[in-house]
């Protein structure tokens, strides 16, 4: 059952540790959305400790969004000793498509490590079932298609939940498929922002062990976050301070009232 | 002619990929300042990738403020490409005439690529022609002299058009040398932005052949953006945050009339 | 004396540069804290320039939040420098405890060069000098213990000035510790608040040459920030931006009359 207010609520007890291997342009801000979430953030690259830090770890988290071979190393060997414990795996597949460095990188991810969540947008997700797709360079500019119809597709395909996020988020495990309708435009203003739904995926994924509904409860938590920072926000500045506000604000006990949710 | 108000509805419309190979300290800051404005930013350093990447781009943006080899090695793959494909290179020479690795790896890209416009401080533009200055570290400190001679004559001596930016910027391409008097001393209080001038050079240059003129207009936007900002500002950190507000609402209606420009 | 006004008014009128090498997820928020302050911050970490770079600086910040090999070695390359230049060096062992590559780098740099002070909360401070400690990634977590102990126990084993932060910090040679109770709980909410005081550590050591009183009054001055900060915040973006905002206006005639400090 959808319930984004208990695993909250689970997270803020627990305070596990998201243990994520990520791109230099999001660190500080993925760090401080998983801290005002409830959990802890560490960001840990190197070949000599991701095996130690991960197993420490509730959830790992890999984002390609600044590549370079020593990462990928590093992102192979963690999410191998995450698989060989246990921890979740959510990777974020920033700016598949938009070359093939990226394209391959993240397919070789996903052949070599179990991942429970693929978090990312219509044209990168598209772009590694397959499907084609304009991708311009890592920000989300829209798709037309079936977005419902590409998260299932690349769940069955790919063996993984699929989180594909836009004005309408949908999330499928190749069986369900679950639409998240809460956030707001103002999240696309600023970058980073779909690297913090995944990192707080991996929030929900250390909460909660059906990996569909953590990632689809992340998402309406991360949603109705949006929806709480738009609130007096004059631009993008504004609104990405208040981002943090409100993820800390979040109350389990009327979250769920909040949840724009569909299942078909 | 100087018509930011034209060039900046121009960017918003064809909303240009920016590619920039920054330094650590403003990745984040730099891509939000370009998504502000209306452009797409993508950072990416790896040799495997840089070439491809500058290929969907309107411009490459190039700033040595946290070299490694490695690094050096991935903007002379990306300049060269940039150079062969068309698109505009904007380098910042962060830093040069701190430290000899610094002013030589400025010199060595601008002898292999070929800069379109070259966007730094007093200091570190002196430091490139061989005039003596004082350099602390990164962080503009002033200089006495007139910058728009020193404008006149990097564009000369390197061959690009010098963007020169203080209290007064000045920018050159050796012949017609235009100032720009907007901004606010606020500026000088947030780290990185100069390193915002650079990138917002570098969208201008996406939607405006004119070097010269995208240069300056592009300080234009900036400074109104700041003048903006500044209104309200309590310090440092709420003046940085209102800086993206400002450079979202800047208004190309509007604009033109509040350039504060001059030209020689 | 403990007489942080004084310090700070040293610091603004003489401008030092403080060269960090630190890790990627705070490299914007600690320049922007020590320009906020009133120094000139620089980060540099190629072996190709950290040693001239540190001859131009006031004091060197090793911090080993994301480490890697190449780093490492910078950071023994800088710091064996600054030690021949007289420059003083503060160390900040973020997450050692967590992994032991954390650990034995944190001690490696402790045995290769003459730290002034070691800046760290007291999970990490207690895994450096064989005491047992819960260290969950790198945030605090806070410890039972005896933090003052910890602080004198660390600066006799360890040849440094130990400088312990949590709701009370302590700062000990040795034989004088003492203990600061400024500062607020919302700094705990933000990532990066202990690499904060830690290059403001940096900052006040290049103003005032005793280090105990140094790095004591670097505390007072970054809790009163975090108090001012608190004062209308409504979350962590919110005090995080103010913190900047109440950094830079610090005032160091009523610095002293804020200090709740007291000695043992």
């Amino acid at each position: 059952m959808i319930d984004p207010g208990e695993t909250l609520a689970t997270l803020r007890e627990r305070k596990p540790l998201v243990h994520s291997i990520t791109n230099y342009v999001v660190m500080n801000e993925t760090a401080n959305a998983v801290l005002a979430l409830g959990a802890l953030p560490v960001m840990a690259h190197a070949r000599e400790e991701v095996q130690e830090m991960v197993g420490l770890a509730g959830a790992l988290v890999l984002n390609i969004g600044t590549l370079e071979e020593s990462w990928i190393d590093s992102m192979l060997l963690a999410g191998t000793a995450a698989n060989e414990r246990g921890v979740p795996v959510v990777l974020d597949p920033v700016g598949a498509g938009a070359t093939a460095y990226r394209t391959e990188t993240a397919k070789r991810i996903l052949d070599s490590v179990d991942v429970a969540v693929l978090r990312g947008n219509p044209g990168e997700v598209a772009t590694l079932v397959g499907v084609e797709a304009e991708v311009r360079g890592v920000e989300s500019i829209g798709t037309g298609g079936d977005t419902a119809e590409l998260a299932r597709g690349a769940a069955r395909t790919l063996g993984v939940v699929a989180s594909v996020t836009g004005a309408v988020d949908h999330v499928s495990d190749g069986e369900r498929t679950i639409s998240i309708s809460n956030g707001h435009e103002l999240l696309a203003s600023v970058t980073g922002t779909g690297c913090m739904s995944t990192v707080l995926t991996g929030c929900f994924l250390a909460a909660k062990k059906d990996a569909l509904e953590a990632a689809a409860e992340a998402l309406v938590a991360f949603g109705v976050a949006g929806e709480d920072a738009a609130v007096g926000a004059k631009g993008p500045g504004s609104f990405h301070v208040a981002l943090y506000d409100a993820l800390a604000a979040l109350d389990p006990a009327s979250l769920n009232s909040r949840a724009r949710v569909s299942e078909e």
